[in-house]
């Protein structure tokens, strides 16, 4: 008989020894968690939402279908059950979609102030920006600024494009085999506003009720979101505060002191993280604190906007590395050593209230978006107010370390590890000797038998938080497959020490040969799920090198504990781009049989991509091994 | 005992006899439709999702708020009942405003178009161009066309708007009093693009998980839609195709004619629908179909791109009128009369395949977002293109003819009826001669109670098809209320025989003798759903006229049959507005208690307007009546 995830793990819910000691207190102190929630909610699941098959968009609804009952094959409106689901996820994939765009617009609006001299950021990779400038066209006989003024006017542009013209950055960026591709499948996308518009016009009630037809609009929507937002945001982010290099940081809970005044930047845009950063490496702000009873102030990375820092700035007395990925996010707070939490975009859970009072944190939002409830300042971005919203997170932390530091139990885990974070396109051409042929030398001859992307968050539903995606990372490398990891995901590994020197050690020995002579980990940290565009970069050098289509390379993408919406959009992105994608937990499509054989099977023959499902990750990982060896196969590789 | 709505309506499903009728022949045929599948889902609702306390966003979820189960009061991330169901509500707002985001994209596309002399469209408004012009400070000593394109760019640019600047659009068009108000709560939007991506990655899971946060994005969401996107957009339409004025039109399934080409024109852009009208008065194409057999090609108005034609042309040999409302549609293919159903927006229902298949019509898109099953021809739609997709739809019909006129037995019901369609914020004061003080003197005096604005769709939900629509405006015309009626709910007035001269005999004595005074109907025909910012735009008006506040005047909304996600941002922009607002059905927020008191009580306070539920239409009549005497009374009306 087959054992269950529980007794494979022996009642463990989080891979990270951290994390199940934090929930000890939490329990004790009578809290609810993700983890407890999680418990309750599993009882109480309705079949028909698990399945895709409900619908409850307008006031004829909500509508179920079921085949247990006659008529009931499709909603009052006559949606079928593929439409339905589809139509569901395609919601969905908007969400994402949507908020990479918002994500891009305060990047490109950060770019164009800061090129006007009203932020207190500056171009800090000049190179990058004439770079990016050389690639859309604009003339680089300009002055820095002005360059970046430009740029970020066309990026922001770039979003707007509609039908009745042509995407600069997709013809900048797509793989040259794949636009004629795109182009045939009416694939090849415009901005992202514009797709994002079309598609939930496309979703309401009474407009497209056809699988097809709203499959496509997500593969479409899929490429938008990397060309026109992600990509540009990515290189935006470059430029303003550096190109990720590798470098070794620590991670864990284990990097909190309660003695210091410690702000945590949360979710995924690193404005005033950077800008507060800069700020308390200055001798007088550190003074400040001193003065309030502190050892100094302390800038603590939390899940992707803390990624976003460590991959730009070395761990040192100021910034003092990640603490992990969203699932740790309450049981950091429960060590009762953060000050404030500061937040701009997702992960910012709802329930944070009960954290916030116990353990006396206080919650600040810095973004328009977002709304938890406990959030004690609320100060919207403006790219030119950066200075003085740090400032106030500054002097927010300080005010909350007097009562925090009197009133509250310190409870830190021993748990702290290394990471090298900062891996980008440019730094692996780097440690290559900016030379691809390499990396196709390695490849060619079996020592890297292939290139896994894994790219994600961190979910319950498969087992213990990070499990099968520190699983798998370990079945990949052993199998001689180079990881490159992003987003929540990434934090795991890097708090599960598969991204250290020492993780060579577990790859296969092909492998692990090369990244001895490169002195590399066998899974390269690049970032966040934001740099699943930055990923793709690295994909289509290689394949535009090789004059290959991306779906004749011997690669694949992974989202083994894929959980919000920004991850569904990344997964379709990887199907349109010709990848064999494996996503688990399984999108709620089930209930929809049509639709599952168009994503798993026949959409294979028409972008070279497909979804591959699959929660055990020793089986995912001769899947994907699979795949890998049957393209290597085609390619002539043994 | 109450009786029953089935017991009040004696079996009806529809107050139409022609829809009746109709359904007898879908039932004998075999077929399904949105009033069977009706009874069906009936069965296996999920009170949850009614609710509004079901959530499918992530892998976390299905979540469900459940009051028998400890525990159960939050979701797995955090989330509590009232802000899942307000995230819920907000997201069908958020799709409800984006589409019309698409909308007034392809409008001001169509304009500058036009203006650029690549359409087959001209400028037939020239007075109204200019008008708008100078609303929006374009100089207007230019050449139409020019004016026409520096508009459109200004429209679409106004869709942008971000929070670095300001909408031109809402500082025009706002009424005086409330610009200040929504400043203070926050609530002044930007373009709606921006609002819109704002508003979704709030949605995003883990990002705001307030409810009051969630429904102030909500409030100002409306707000940007009716001024950066809707009033935008209908002006747009009016400078294309004419301002609106009443005229007398037929109405009901008994405009249609087997004998002839019918081609239907189906959603609410009304391009390709006037591009084929415009071809169709020409003599070449009606000897084109006689030579195919039929005796000429008709233009059909469905639904709201039929209302579109009804408010600007004649009703004659070739424009036949308007079939009915969205419910209609199902009936309205079943008569075998159809030739081409021509598609761009909602409502174009998943299930009329099964109806093209028997009664032999073609299903024809000319929009990207349509995905009708069973559609033939796909035609994305460029504003150049216009004519040709039009010749190609007079085409397909035609061919349609020789197959549908030999093969299908039509079956007309005799219903038809008259209706004064055409009416506008000009052909009101047009009416009173120019002279605001002539409306506000017989609202002094009591002839005319107060202003209800009635727009909606139909829905099924509260029983028959339009009996709460009807009903409830029988009720308030007899209270001396004038209605302002827009959207489907405004066909079922008219197919009822509300929007006629007859209808007056229906009205209290005071409004009796203004309309017939006037010469108007009690029931004022304002357009489609679209045009809820054009009924805005005469109750700000006459707000700015009597220097008062919108919410000081004796004037009420009403959705009596609200149905999908383009109604819930109206009842939401009039909540912004300073609307006491009816909806039924209830939305589906009652497992959110505090919610509820907020949306029906609280946010009186801060806007002054409010949402006012209940399904009873003799009650309704009576708790809106009781509001508009409460705002006479507070403005020394008796």
């Amino acid at each position: 008989m087959e054992q269950s995830i529980l007794e494979k793990t022996k009642g463990r819910v989080s891979y990270h020894d951290s994390v199940e000691e934090m929930l000890k207190r939490i329990k004790e102190d009578g809290l609810s968690s993700v983890f407890s929630r999680w418990e309750v909610q599993e009882k109480i699941r309705c079949k028909f939402c698990l399945q895709g098959v409900s619908c409850q968009l307008c006031t004829h609804g909500p509508c179920r279908i079921s085949n247990d009952l006659e008529g009931a094959d499709k909603g009052v409106c006559g949606i079928d059950a593929d439409a339905m689901a589809m139509r569901n996820l395609l919601m969905r994939n908007i969400m994402g979609a949507a908020t990479y765009g918002h994500h891009a617009y305060e990047a490109f609006r950060t770019l164009k102030a800061t090129g006007e001299g009203k932020t207190t950021f500056e171009i800090k990779d000049v190179e990058k920006l004439k770079w990016m400038c050389e690639k859309v066209g604009i003339d680089t006989n300009q002055e820095t600024n002005q360059l970046a003024i430009k740029l970020a006017e066309l990026l922001d542009d770039e979003l707007k494009v509609n039908p009745d013209r042509e995407s600069i950055m997709v013809e900048a960026f797509a793989p040259k085999k794949r636009k004629p591709l795109w182009r045939d499948l009416h694939l090849y996308p415009s901005g992202l506003q514009h797709e994002v518009e079309n598609a939930i016009a496309s979703c309401l009630t009474n407009v497209d009720g056809d699988y097809v037809s709203l499959a496509k609009k997500a593969l479409r929507l899929g490429l938008s979101t990397i060309y026109t937002a992600q990509i540009g945001l990515e290189m935006t982010q470059d430029i303003l505060f550096g190109t990720p290099m590798p470098h070794e940081v620590d991670v864990d809970l284990g990097i909190m002191d309660p003695d210091y005044v410690n702000i945590a930047f949360n979710g995924h845009q690193p404005w005033i993280g950077v800008a507060t950063l800069q700020k308390a490496k200055q001798q007088e702000y550190q003074e400040k604190a001193k003065k309030a009873g502190a050892k100094g102030i302390r800038i603590v990375g939390s899940i992707e906007t803390g990624q976003e820092l460590l991959q730009r700035f070395e761990v040192d007395d100021v910034f003092v590395g990640l603490m992990g990925n969203w699932l740790s996010l309450e049981p950091f707070l429960a060590t009762g050593t953060v000050d404030a939490l500061v937040m701009e975009e997702n992960c910012s859970p709802p329930a944070m209230d009960q954290y916030a009072e116990k353990y006396q944190v206080t919650l600040i939002s810095v973004s328009t978006i977002i709304g938890v409830p406990g959030t004690q300042h609320e100060m919207p971005y403006y790219p030119s107010k950066a200075d003085e919203m740090a400032e106030n997170c500054i002097d927010i932390a300080i005010e909350n370390f007097k009562k925090r530091h009197n009133n509250i139990k310190p409870m830190v885990p021993k748990n702290k590890t290394k990471a090298i974070a900062g891996f980008s396109t440019e730094a692996v051409l780097k440690a290559i000797g900016n030379d691809l042929n390499a990396l196709v030398d390695v490849i060619a001859k079996g020592q890297i038998k292939g290139i896994v992307a894994l790219a994600n968050c961190s979910t319950l539903r498969n087992g213990p938080q990070d499990w099968n995606t520190v699983n798998l990372t370990k079945e990949l490398i052993k199998k001689d497959i180079l990881v490159v990891a992003a987003g929540c995901g990434n934090h795991g590994l890097e708090v599960a020490g598969m991204c250290n020197l020492e993780a060579v050690e577990q790859a296969g020995e092909g492998l692990k040969a090369v990244c001895k002579s490169l002195g590399i980990p066998p899974v390269l940290s690049f970032g966040t799920c934001t740099d699943t565009g930055r990923i793709s970069m690295l994909v289509t050098a290689l394949a535009d090198h090789l004059d290959a289509d991306i779906s004749e390379l011997p690669i694949a993408v992974t989202a083994p504990e894929w959980m919000e919406q920004k991850a569904t959009i990344d997964g379709i992105f990887a199907v349109a781009y010709g990848a064999y994608t494996h996503l688990s937990p399984t999108p709620f499509i089930t209930g929809a049989p049509n639709l599952v054989k168009l994503v798993t099977e026949d959409v294979e023959a028409l972008t070279g991509g497909k979804i591959a499902l699959g929660d055990d990750p020793v089986q995912v990982a001769d899947d994907i091994e699979a795949h890998i060896n049957s393209k290597r196969k085609a390619m002539g590789l043994s």
